[in-house]
């Protein structure tokens, strides 16, 4: 394989590792611990809702005919038979010429087939209630099963499932539901010169920032990260790891010892297990053109940058959507300068949005800052496409927000 | 107090919860466990970023004067003096007319003051390196400090953590932080109708979907939610419910009981704390208008509708921001419908995007729909100001999305 790299574009990248990904497996969950999870079954009502013909207004449970006629001149005039009281039936029931005070969601009552706004009523005694207009037949209320009918189809499988959705299957009654379980995902930082961050670098170490800044993204996409000790530059430690890594979870992040020279032994060391195969070696994207990535069975190894900035942006761009159907937020702006770039590749830029009276404006974070400062002081990033040379002082432009 | 209603409008009662809501206690977390964390203390750069003169190019380090003159047609001509390895300090010395190679990052050797891009010098022989043009000093480096200097302000109190922000804390050593502790909110749901969702309603019955959905809208703002078993409409066991809610947590979502009739007895239950004080009693807004508020020393009862779309949609509007500095996201869309309001109070509607061809249109859920379904279907919401009497049919309007 060595010298012969398989370069893809970023979305070739991202639907290769999206086709050559597995779902994680599924597992029963109670409705509360199930905000933000991905449905891993389709939701059929069990039940109608409402399950009962239901007033969707404060007012008079009628039959409707007795209203006929009435009007601000010439109201009606209804015998006060009772009251519907909520959360309780009612044996009431409303004769001709007789209505019964019902709340919103109250039931109605037998005989009843609308209900009259409070608001058109009024009560002449304790017995004698006057109408303003007329109600036609199921005016203000809701039949059974309006809402949702038994064996309609609520949800479909994938559906990720916000506060509503869980208040939706709660009030069909369904308080546990088949949901992916969170994946997990294995970050493995090489390299002899990077140490932990407790210590203080000697001269031409660095510390180990990827594993922080890459679970951390793992996790905001709500999976779970399994970080490892750091990894020297030895093919036989980084294969030891990578395979009891590959055990643990279900995707492996291995950042570092993808460029030249490291790289090959890397690449070799992930090739080495039972039905692997490399899926691509380096994407025509910057920053991140030194990732990689191999499939190990049904599992996936991908080799990010070293580059702590490399590898959160690559993280984002070509990782994140295998673990979240989340999709970042994006904002328009006006650029504030020239950016140039090369045509056949794909150029990410951090930058900072400043918003000026009329507009907001978009100022790229282009410094030689080396480590997370210049991604810890942007508000997001613009991409200039592929077959783009770059981008003018003045354009409009699509920032996708952090 | 019973009869005079304190009416605020939604900006005001955010406003006012706001001001009498007190950050929850802080803790010292290590950075792993910060993200999405609020920062509770400044944060200082205790080292310089980088610690030393790093060359950000992979290329020759060299005294930039041997340079000067170089060019394609008459090149410069350098002994190769060794080799900067990544991950070591270097007791290598430039002398006069020497080079030494370096990978980016790697820490410049004593005797040179700029770094020659691989892409300008050519290897004639093992000891000799061309070099096709000139490099100014300091070119192609960063300084000791260049990207964060010694006791420079890295973040202020009140920052949320994203992944850069925690892998700049990496970088800089800094291995756990004070941040604010996640808030604690109690959940109470009350009323005779409401049941457990795992029971059949009986006719007139609900089941305890505020419970749940206000639940995942707590968790989702990264709070814990506390839910308390539901509390029939007796005032001594709301305010013996409520007590315990306040011993166990820093604010209490108490659904249902806020409308007419039962309103009395559980405000007069919230107001029977000592030192508590009434904040509002009704929002102008729609859904919600039933909402009210107390102060309880440091913390908050809030009284939200017992309608669920109505009380999940008070907890968006109104409550969220106590929880999470987190600003959902807008688009704009234009709209299918007219909508008719009324001016003196704000509108929130439902809607469901629709992309078309040109543009995304926006369509009004204005279903009399009461359950969940509504704001499951829902994509987002839009506001029709407290002024406007309405929305006209293909308007632009602004649409925040769930």
């Amino acid at each position: 394989m060595g010298e012969f790299l398989k370069v893809l574009t970023y979305q070739q990248a991202r639907d290769l590792l999206n086709q050559n990904f597995s779902w994680a497996a599924t597992e029963l969950l109670p409705i509360e611990k199930c905000g933000d999870r991905l449905l891993a079954q389709d939701i059929i009502s069990p039940e109608n809702i409402p399950a009962f013909i239901r007033s969707s207004v404060d007012g008079y449970a009628v039959d409707c005919e007795d209203t006929f006629g009435s009007s601000e001149s010439l109201p009606g005039m209804l015998e006060h038979a009772g009251e519907i009281l909520m959360g309780s039936g009612s044996d009431l029931t409303i004769g001709s010429g007789q209505c019964a005070w019902i709340p919103t969601g109250g039931m109605l009552p037998s005989g009843s087939n609308a209900v009259i706004m409070v608001e058109y009523t009024e009560k002449l005694d304790d017995k004698t209630i006057l109408t303003f207009r007329p109600v036609g037949p199921w005016e203000n209320v809701m039949q059974t099963g309006e809402d949702i009918a038994t064996g309609e189809l609520v949800f479909t499988r994938g559906k990720r499932l916000r506060p509503q959705d869980i208040g939706l299957l709660a009030s069909l009654g369904i308080h546990e539901v088949e949901v992916s379980k969170q994946n997990r995902v294995g970050v493995i930082s090489t390299g002899n010169e990077v140490i932990p961050i407790q210590q203080k670098p000697d001269l031409g170490q660095v510390r180990d920032v990827n594993s922080y800044a890459i679970s951390a993204a793992i996790q905001s996409c709500g999976a779970i990260a399994d970080v490892y000790p750091i990894v020297p530059d030895s093919p036989a430690a980084l294969k030891d790891t990578m395979a009891r890594g590959l055990t643990e979870n279900d995707l492996l992040l291995v950042s570092g010892g993808s460029s030249v020279g490291i790289a090959d032994y890397t690449l070799d060391a992930m090739l080495s297990f039972p039905d692997s195969d490399l899926l691509f070696h380096g994407i025509a994207m910057k920053p991140g053109k030194p990732t990689l990535a191999v499939r190990v069975g049904q599992q996936l190894i991908i080799g990010l940058p070293g580059h702590p900035v490399s590898a959160l942006m690559v993280f984002h761009i070509v990782c994140a959507s295998l673990l979240s159907s989340f999709r970042r937020q994006t904002v328009q702006g006006r650029l504030l300068q020239n950016i140039a770039s090369q045509a056949g590749r794909d150029d990410f830029i951090p930058v900072r949005l400043i918003p000026n009276e009329h507009e907001l404006t978009v100022q790229p974070l282009l410094g030689k800052s080396g480590l997370m400062n210049i991604l810890a002081q942007a508000d997001g990033f613009i991409h200039i496409e592929y077959e783009k040379q770059g981008l003018y002082n003045s354009e409009m432009v699509t920032v996708t927000l952090f």
